[in-house]
């Protein structure tokens, strides 16, 4: 299974490249296409260089929560690592894409490490404290049986009282007939209704395809059933975005 | 040989959910794939609907010598139709995308026809004063041996004195390396350099791949030998960008 950030050798670094393009000024729009042919560019690449300020209402208030050592999965160009180094915590930044962390120490994030989700488990037991998924990149926990086991090895290399700030939107928060169509494709498939199949295309490079997660409160509180966290509370607003704060159980 | 606006039986008017998306108020992002895979979005859907004003200058400048009775060739969303209607010239606006005539007609142009480029042959001989190819739609020529075709029965449906406004870009304007391995692989295989195959993709639609010309003022002139047309003039700007003025030889 594939990440968005994960690039095994050979396969390009589309996401990276975005990134990179952005941090040259040149704006670029972000291209995602979905496993049904749906495609759509939005000018995502910005914000992944957002300072605080401008981050999500969910996000900056559920991010006053951040303390001790802090895991930023899938850290984008950095701008999670920036705002929490600026605060004084001390920050890793892993991220699937080779070129997303060469911007993420242009910009002054000091401890990155080239890793995928999946292998989180390299960290060492009991090494942090925070582990913030923003971006709506709890998706990074890809499908049901996959973040329960990705789950229970965060819970591994936290300490006790622990806390995960996972960012993500409810799918079903849609009447566009497209999206619920590729939801009942999913079920029907035994997936999860928002478990996305996706990639990046930027210019001549497309990224690997990888499943990245939508799910409703409800749903997420299913799948962390066993797995040593719960829903402490969540930050949401207007729309379907929202950020869910875990605890360990 | 298709063309961006022909929608064969079955294939998805991508280009023409994407102008009425526009006109719904919708600002979506033109996404352009090419048959290397090099995909790009931009905001192009706004430029179909610009008025006169917001044009580009050599568009503006060559549309002066717009008279008598009008072609319009991929009249988009009408930009062109609308304002030569303004100016009280009689225009006949085609295109092969039903859905971007159905917002030609609601905008107010008066006269449509759905046609793609490789039917204008259909209208009698000598019906027209001036044929319009705005919006880079020079590029509709297709390719060499398609375009010289095209250009003979423009001149039989043409008026003795009318003039073809055509805007293109020059290709080799450009050291970006994606684009000029482009450019040699087009050429290996016997097409222009500027000749690229592409198509349309909106949300999920995927209209069929065309062959759309770009092509410098030395192809052109190369390429009008014998068909009956020459170059009058051009008129530029600091980009590759230009419009020819043809004339009958």
């Amino acid at each position: 299974m594939k990440t968005r950030r994960r690039t095994p050798a050979g396969a390009a670094d589309a996401f990276g490249r975005e990134v990179l393009a952005a941090l040259d000024g040149r704006a670029p729009l972000e291209i995602i296409e979905r496993d049904d042919g749906f495609i759509e560019a939005h000018d995502g690449a910005a914000a992944y260089f957002a300072p605080h300020p401008r981050w999500p209402a969910c996000e900056r208030r559920a991010i006053r929560l951040a303390r001790g050592r802090v895991l930023d999965v899938g850290s984008g160009a950095g701008r999670v690592a920036l705002h929490l180094q600026g605060r004084g915590l001390e920050v890793t930044a892993i991220d699937n894409s080779p070129l997303a962390l060469e911007v993420c120490r242009r910009r002054g994030v000091k401890r990155t490490v080239l890793r995928p989700i999946e292998e989180v488990g390299r960290f060492p037991d009991g090494t942090f404290d925070t582990v913030v998924l923003f971006g709506n990149n709890l998706g990074l926990l890809g499908g049901r049986a996959k973040a329960r086991r990705l789950l229970r090895v965060l819970r591994r290399i936290c300490r006790d009282g622990a806390l995960i700030l996972a960012g993500t939107l409810d799918p079903h928060a849609t009447e566009d007939p497209v999206h619920l169509a590729y939801h009942r494709r999913n079920l029907r498939r035994g997936r999860m209704a928002g478990q996305v199949r996706i990639r990046v295309r930027f210019r001549d490079a497309a990224g690997p395809w990888f499943d990245y997660l939508f799910l409703s409160r409800g749903e997420l509180r299913s799948l962390l059933a066993g797995t040593g966290w719960r829903v402490r509370r969540t930050f949401g607003g207007k729309g379907p975005h929202y950020v869910a704060v875990l605890e360990g159980e």
